[in-house]
């Protein structure tokens, strides 16, 4: 095992009605004037926004609003929000939605106090510091309730780059299950699809005797494998939503990502489709990291072994490892299937004249140098061959 | 799922070497004069003690020293300790050593900034305020380097009571494996016994359709089980102990615990038999899980099956299932005597006639009102048929 630092001082409120103390939770980390920031009109259908608006009234506490957060968040948006962030002296972001909003929150934070463009910090800059944020989560899939990053997408080129830093971690969150109800299959089934994506791009490893870690992974793998269903079925099952909700928490604060090197060539490699079609991140991450782990397979036979038989129920072929390996990639892929995520570039959206092009992207942005660097370091060939492997 | 809040703000800093930047901890959380608080002479000839006294040096922070914790920490010592921090202006308290050294501490920095005598908080009284504690652990145990939780031992009359509050939470924890491999076997086994009871008694729930928190936990026990048996065999093995320090504190930091009914019987029935024999806490739990849970199987045998098939391994009897189930506290308790743990009374070198005045005073002890309320409600003569069990 490496050794880490781990750092998780966000305050989680979880369960029914939680929301309705987003007042109280903005007051207890001192704010005095915040920039509610969401997305689109469901928070404003649902009563949401009312509901949170209430309960800042509640404690006096003045606010501003600024909606119209667009999944695949942009720069644009940003900008305007640092503009009004300073405009109105606000000290305090509360985001209501899901990845999108967070992360639109996240770097109107940071960009706010600070004196040149946000953008460095999707450049590799640090974070120094930031306004508080405060998040209600609207839906189980990103993590970025827990966890320091955030990504958006430049307009200019459209192109998606992430930042982290401990200034942006989220001082609350309040998780209410019955939030995420509303949700439709297609983007309930995107967030499962996320949340598996974090826990198989930390399972990933070339770090060995990572026991601990490995079997808190594919717990909350299992933990999906068992809940994911469930809600798609019925999308009004609280319990399923709820153990959904805490694993994509737990899935993403690193508590089983710490001290082993991480794997984040398919969020690399998604990115660029997302970026690039608009598509739904997780339903990128669901055409992509099949392909992906095909590709990687002989890297390590027996860690796909490993996943297949401890996640996935597959029986070793102790003379072949190799096909339970192969064998548990299918079940993850049937698995996505079976919820209704889409298996390739078609279905995706996504352009076979286009293959070059996400691969230069994806290899040569702002932070990878001609390679993606994970468990396997691959290069724009090696990625054009992966999207092909999507066709 | 129940509502429940999660808040765990304490920064760790995990690997080889960590305990070299105690000082500049100390520093980041504002500590200005420190107490350095631990047990017996081991980490002052493993030469821990100087090696961290020079990290304060570095940073010109001045310490006083208070030696002496014992296992089953006493409250003489917590008084000479709140003593001398008020004496010497102390504004942080440094625990070295394992849970004892902790839980002394944390009971001292509640204590020095409290008027009244510090065991009214072991009596039930809330902590509002401490002064800030840092850890560094030398076994992996307790859980309580993040936890804000502290047992002590009264030594008027001989009883363990426990403590709770967001206040003696720790500001950082330094977590080295290294420090951990001089124990001998019999220390390290009470360790991991400790560690697979704050499994258990979470798992243990009347909660229903906790999936997520299950899968954790029986994750953190797959992996308690697979290096348990290594560091057992090689006292040396840093990969088994790092997994082992890990796995320890998620076990206790009430992640994998949020949003259920937790189970805390056995822990309340051992704490009579250590605070009486003074035997060690990890081997009384190794002699009294397996007896509580054959009492209390009979009231959910499909969670005992679970647990039985999940994790050691059991086929599923579907005939019987109560085979099953037992089958599995068989294989716990086997594991037990495996890695050295006493089994009964007599091994625990604990005394049959003591058994009415045991089970009253676990009943009738300053937080309990004549029956323990975990998972089974037991009354006094349920702990009586347990406590034989034992014989």
């Amino acid at each position: 095992m490496d050794n880490f630092t781990f750092y998780s001082p966000t305050y989680f409120a979880f369960g029914k009605g939680t929301e309705m103390d987003a007042g109280k939770y903005v007051q207890k980390f001192n704010g005095s004037k915040v920039l509610i920031h969401y997305g689109s009109g469901s928070v404003i259908r649902s009563g949401l926004l009312d509901r949170i608006k209430a309960s800042l009234e509640k404690v006096s506490i003045p606010y501003v609003e600024l909606g119209g957060v667009k999944p695949n968040p942009r720069s644009g948006l940003v900008y305007q929000g640092i503009d009004l962030c300073r405009k109105e002296s606000i000290d305090f972001i509360l985001a209501v939605g899901g990845g999108s909003a967070i992360d639109s929150s996240k770097a109107i934070a940071a960009g706010t106090v600070y004196d040149g463009d946000f953008w460095d910090f999707y450049e590799g800059k640090p974070i120094e510091k930031a306004l508080p944020v405060g998040i209600v989560l609207t839906i189980a899939a990103a993590g970025s309730e827990g966890s320091g990053d955030s990504v958006i997408t430049k307009e200019e080129g459209m192109f998606k780059r992430g930042a982290s830093g401990e200034a942006i971690r989220p001082k609350f969150s309040i998780l209410n299950p019955e939030l995420t109800q509303t949700l439709p299959p297609y983007q309930t089934a995107c967030g499962i699809t996320d949340i598996l994506a974090h826990l198989y791009e930390r399972y990933m490893t070339n770090t060995e005797e990572v026991e601990t870690t490995d079997r808190m992974i594919e717990g909350l793998m299992l933990a999906m494998i068992h809940e994911g269903p469930r809600v798609i079925e019925d999308p009004n099952n609280y319990e399923a939503r709820a153990n959904i909700m805490w694993a994509g928490m737990m899935a993403h604060n690193n508590s089983c990502g710490v001290g082993r090197s991480q794997d984040w060539s398919s969020h690399n490699i998604e990115h660029e489709l997302s970026a690039l079609y608009d598509c739904a991140h997780g339903a990128g991450l669901a055409v992509v990291m099949p392909a992906v782990m095909r590709y990687n397979m002989r890297h390590n036979i027996m860690r796909f072994a490993q996943v297949a038989t401890r996640v996935w129920g597959c029986q070793v072929d102790f003379n072949n490892p190799a096909r339970t390996a192969l064998e548990g990639i299918k079940a993850f892929s049937d698995f996505l299937t079976s919820i209704g995520m889409p298996k390739n570039f078609k279905e995706l959206g996504a352009k076979e004249e286009d293959i070059n092009k996400l691969s230069h992207s994806a290899c040569f942005g702002d932070v990878n140098k001609g390679s993606i660097n994970g468990f396997v370091t691959l290069n724009e060939e090696d990625v054009q061959n992966i999207y092909r492997m999507m066709l």
